[in-house]
């Protein structure tokens, strides 16, 4: 019986087998529960090599070079040999009948069907499925089926644990061609018997020891398995069935991975890894999909995103969130969310400004407390901040541009590890965007205040006095727009900056409303001249502005830089930089990406609409979206200016980024997440048109005449507030008891009627009862 | 009898062994002569690692990595062990009763003598010496004696090549710890027999050969050695020799090696090389050695620089000057001058400006041939330098800042690599200086105008056009002073590609001249247009000059950098760049090295005297001389300003540099080279005065008041000068044969007398008589 499901909003179908494509699908088909990932890649791929078989752990990194570390590609428990006749089942000879890959987001499941001929003309059906358990996050199951389906014969399978993975660092130099790989992981302890096995491995520098076990399981006719073996070779365990194939009957097999590392503070990390795996082979498959599948449940009853009938961006929208979802080490205040997350070693793994200002939010809005571990992995990454602001011989603390999870700098490139450092005022405007959903007084008082505090310190020391004009400027700087040179006073990055000094202004504030700031100010050695310092900042900093035009100037030679016709340069998608270098890119009037637009998508209320539209028709004819962080801010910026086609227009290729390989690098570079991030927010910040203002939530619907409505949750003070919005109606209703757990909605009901086509403010539709909170309710 | 040689101005002498001194010595004491260079360090030091023992042949590179090369660490040929009753002769065990070093710069030889006693009180008396002959290029020759000073006992001496040495190639980034050590040298071909061994390797990637042989011969007491063999060993091939020493008795081995490589062109690579070593056996050392001195001799003869009673600084400037010699291949017109030469790993031996700018002036007025060549190699990497410009998207070529054999850059800093452009300037410059100089138009109708051509369109494609304010911008640069950040229109770079433009201006008018004009211009694809766009680049390109204060500015923010002490900052000598990094610095408005005052002395007719002084006054006193390419350029230019005292001051350190130390990095860094030439630049351009100008050779003597005298010679036109200055007398003579090759000096009396402490210009003391030329006597 072949597996007859299509396409569908939770379901991604691949139904042709083409060689080609199986990295993009390699990539797509990531699966992960935030503790660890693994890519799409077939079991028994006898093709891959060593560094291509990726699977990382969350916070696993080693050295690969003097202070540059890598994320570790940890052994590979999919490992799985099938055996025909002697004959590898391998889908590059003979003939493939039929194939399947379903990706089914609502269960978090990977399942494959193949009908394969061999040269012999003899036939085998395989099933695979696999899941990381979203339920117990050191688990991973798989079920494999062979089915002899014209001819009895041997069947072998085998399957174990191999620890011959390598990792391929990649350069920070995206035209440089990588040709290294490096074995970071070494054997400790491997044992293989009938049916189980057991490695553990070491990486060379940090000492983190993974460990890895497994059951295998054979399930049915079982009375035709003539042997069975455990075996064990260098870094390898794996345990082997020959069958004793009758024609028509199928075999199946389940396998049971428990994987834990020294990150974990387990005491006995043997013990505790066996006792898994062998507690999940008596519990068995079925029971542990099904606790898998609830987990998963939970996170769409929150997260999802419920458009009309267009279905291709209805999967696309959920594909955005699964992936999120499945990418954050939610539990794990130690580490965040690389570039790439946990699915792809492109960016050695590393930690980027993409984590707090394209993928928080959704994580704010959606699971708070995600979003706070978040946050606390910036704080407990102070001590490198402190570390890399003293190597740059600035004050304060300097977080890094790509961080790994010591938080000690990891950019090689002198231009933007040391100039692009808008980072040190991003992290802070998402704690403050944090406190005002959350109003989470105490994660300021207790983590936020000294990140502001030091961040501030640190701008004030980067800031440089011009005496004769008695202004300050930013000096060789480089703003988020990637093309753009080291230059002088970018906007986005002076303007992050005081916003950054005033967070630190206002954290005064409150450590004193809450008896705190002297204990505070002494911790600091806080010194009242560097107040005064800071409001002279605040005061004469140079924003570049044209009072006429109404223009903010992205930086101070932007009007220098040779204009040019994107016609003459752009081809396709393709990224320009892959045909014109980035020293010469530099001196033409393009962006990489939004810049000032950038800016004014964070401060939605400190532009005016003027601001906005004159900014829009200056940067937006000039912004190649070389960057996967643009499309998702263009769509964001366009909705909130009404310009719905284009909004659409630029959504549409955020959301599908992946899905559709826009980039035609999702293959060899995995899943953009800040993409995933944006375009999230593209739909609640842009089409909803959710703002925080007057201390409260307002809403601006902009409905995209492709839907017909649309609904979401956010979470906001500690309430679940279900958000409907119908071409002409918006019901907002907020939940009495906390669903987190629970799933049990109960309805608050407010409905507000929209003018079609006007956008027509939502004053503070929400307020926060005092009896309400989930805290209470919990 | 121990040597009883002292310092002087020909000798450098070591006469205290200290370990923590010996990398410094190792340094100070290299041989070479242009083909080959070694360290310093002893044949049997047994602690010495294998990239440690460094011996480099000029032109032989291989890839560390893609696209990235080193210069390879080729076979040891020094290698040697001593034995003395079973125990190695380790002057880090037992007790060192005399120790001399010596370096004879006249000679051209290291000699060193130490006399050692054991745990037993058995004292053995060991004399070293070698050579890399200047006659025979491919020739090196060492000399051992062993004498039982107060015992009889067994002795052993193994001499060969051990070819098991590594490359350690040190990162572009001057504060990254260096350990890694890469292996670019596997074994073709090895033998061993009796007192002779050879042995072939290639490298990994280029595949270039490398073939050393060697003959040993036992010169005294032959009667009393009880055993002779060769030993073959992976890598090693050596010769072995069993003494039964008798009190009193010395005994002497000779040693004489042969190198030749794939890059020599000889037909049969092994039988050249070992043909070399057996011919050299035949001859003898002492004949080989005569051979070489003479060599020296003739070197000397030219390129001596005498003053008065001066030691110290005498034997410093015979140092630069050695040195310059030893480090250059004059006769292959395929390489150029490593910034630290042949004589260290430093920079993975790439070619700078260095060259250009700062050695080249030696070789021009002593060895114009040898000048021909370092350019010639420019001309033989046009094709790198077009590959790199159309990296780069720009027109015409583009010299890499780091160039290899190959001439493609090496660079790895992209601050550095793209913004630090002014080398495509500095080497028409120094093309241009040569054509004064020699007079040379076959030069530039051969080599110089396609240069001259396509560096004036890579300028004219660099410039941004500013079509609002109607002017030229040259965006995002890096001048000489890399404290500098990127920044805009440095002025040092801007003149040099103005002046590069008119170099290419008057290429065109040279080459109808010679109606050579419409070949070139078609085989360049010359449109017309772009001399309008040249003239027009002439006429509006943007240098910052204050009208007022007489001032060039060095780049268009210079002035808008912090302002700050020195006194804060410098810490002896010690670069600034190891205490606060880069990033912070471009901050403040310190400069690491000459910048426009660079340009000033480059182009000592271009500015007033006014300009010179105020850029003294505005830019020295900021200057940290972190580079030592510094130095020397503020001694000439403090001379030329008849500012005496300053100029002594800066010369001093210069012409010292690596003789005492001053930078304290000459252990691990290696000589520098550029600081040797502009040491001598310094002397004639600076204290000697001398000068192009209207057609002819100029002088304006500034005698220091600690000389009583300078004598050196120069060649110019095909004609040796010889100029001598004493005091208040400049005497100048010309030779009217050729004394490259014979060493004949006829006196052309010109006699001129100078008013003591004035100025005074010799209006072109010297013409050039048509029946006077090298060629016509040569």
């Amino acid at each position: 019986m072949m597996i007859k499901e299509h396409s569908n909003s939770w379901c991604i179908v691949q139904d042709v087998m083409d060689v080609a494509r199986e990295g993009f699908y390699e990539s797509l088909f990531s699966l992960g529960n935030g503790y660890m990932g693994v890519r799409g890649f077939h079991e028994d791929d006898t093709q891959k090599l060593p560094h291509e078989r990726s699977q990382f752990i969350a916070g696993i990194f080693d050295y690969i070079d003097s202070g540059i570390t890598d994320m570790v590609n940890t052994p590979n428990y999919l490992h799985t040999k099938f055996m025909v006749e002697g004959e590898p089942f391998d889908i590059n000879q003979g003939k493939v009948l039929d194939y399947k890959s379903i990706l089914n987001m609502k269960r978090g499941t990977l399942t494959r069907t193949i009908l394969w001929e061999n040269n012999l003309g003899q036939i085998t059906k395989m099933e695979k499925e696999r899941f990381i358990s979203l339920h117990d996050l050191h688990l991973a199951c798989l079920r494999y089926t062979l089915t002899p389906m014209n001819y009895s014969g041997e069947l072998v399978i085998e399957t174990g644990i191999d620890g011959s993975v390598r990792n391929s660092p990649i350069n920070d130099d995206q035209m440089k061609v990588n040709n290294k790989t490096i074995k970071l992981l070494t054997k400790v302890d491997a044992e293989a018997s009938q049916g189980s096995g057991y490695l553990e491995m070491i990486t060379q520098t940090r000492k983190e020891a993974v460990a890895e076990s497994y059951v295998v399981k054979p399930l049915t006719n079982q009375e035709h398995i003539v042997e069975n073996t455990g075996i064990q070779e260098d870094c390898y365990v794996g345990s082997r069935y020959v069958i004793d194939g009758h024609e028509g009957s199928a075999y199946t097999f389940e396998k049971y991975i428990s994987v834990y590392t020294s990150r974990d503070g387990v005491e006995e990390l043997k013990e505790t890894t066996l006792r898994l795996s062998e507690e999940a082979g008596r519990i068995g498959y079925a029971e542990l999909l099904r606790q898998h599948e609830l987990a998963w449940a939970k996170k769409w009853h929150i997260a999802d995103i419920q458009i009309g009938e267009n279905q291709r961006i209805q999967q696309a929208i959920r594909y955005n969130i699964f992936q999120l979802i499945q990418t954050n080490a939610e539990h794990d205040h130690r580490v965040s969310i690389g570039a790439r997350g946990i699915m792809h070693g492109r960016y050695k793994g590393c930690y980027f400004w993409d984590t707090e200002i394209f993928m928080l939010p959704f994580f704010l809005y959606t699971n708070p407390e995600a979003a706070k571990n978040l946050l606390l992995y910036r704080y407990h990454t102070l001590e490198g901040a402190r570390e890399n602001a003293k190597a740059m011989n600035l004050k304060g603390i300097k977080y890094p541009w790509m961080s790994s999870a010591d938080g000690r700098e990891q950019c090689e490139s002198w231009d933007t590890g040391s100039c692009e450092i808008h980072i040190n005022g991003d992290i802070p405007y998402a704690i403050d965007h944090y406190y005002q959903v959350t109003g989470d007084v105490d994660f300021i008082l207790n983590y936020g205040a000294e990140i502001y505090m030091e961040t501030a310190r640190y701008w004030s020391s980067r800031f440089s006095y011009d005496e004769k004009k008695d202004i300050y400027n930013m000096l060789f700087v480089k703003g988020p727009n990637e093309y753009g040179g080291v230059t002088l006073n970018n906007t986005y990055t002076s303007f992050m900056a005081l916003h950054n000094i005033q967070l630190a202004m206002e954290a005064i504030s409150l450590l004193k409303e809450h008896d705190q700031w002297e204990a505070f100010a002494n911790k600091l050695d806080f010194e009242y001249g560097e107040l005064d310092q800071w409001q002279d900042i605040l005061d004469k900093a140079v924003i570049h502005y044209d009072e006429e035009k109404q223009l903010y100037i992205e930086d101070q030679h932007f009007f220098d830089l040779e204009p040019v016709s994107l016609e003459d340069f752009k081809d396709g998608e393709t990224p320009l930089y892959k045909k014109i270098c980035f020293d010469r890119l530099q001196r033409y009037r393009v962006l990489k990406q939004a810049d000032v637009i950038q800016l004014m998508t964070l401060f939605p209320k400190a532009f005016t609409m003027e601001e906005k539209l004159v900014a829009w028709e200056t940067y937006e004819p000039i912004t190649l979206h070389d960057s996967t962080l643009s499309f998702g801010t263009h769509a964001l910026f366009a909705a909130t200016l009404g310009l719905d086609q284009v909004a659409w227009d630029y959504f549409e290729k955020s959301v599908v980024l992946d899905i559709e390989d826009v980039m035609h690098n999702t293959d060899t570079e995995g899943i953009h997440s800040a993409s995933l991030g944006i375009s999230w927010q593209a739909i609640i910040f842009g089409f909803a048109g959710l703002v925080l203002e007057d201390g409260g939530l307002s809403m601006y619907p902009r409905m995209p005449k492709q839907w017909g409505k649309i609904q979401f949750n956010v979470v906001y003070r500690n309430n679940i507030i279900h958000v409907s919005i119908m071409e002409d109606l918006a019901e907002v209703t907020l939940s009495k008891e906390s669903p987190l757990d629970q799933m049990d909605i109960k309805i608050w009901d407010q409905l507000l009627s929209l003018e079609k086509g006007k956008i027509k403010q939502l004053n503070k539709p929400v307020t926060q009862p005092q009896d309400q909170t989930l805290e209470q309710l919990g």
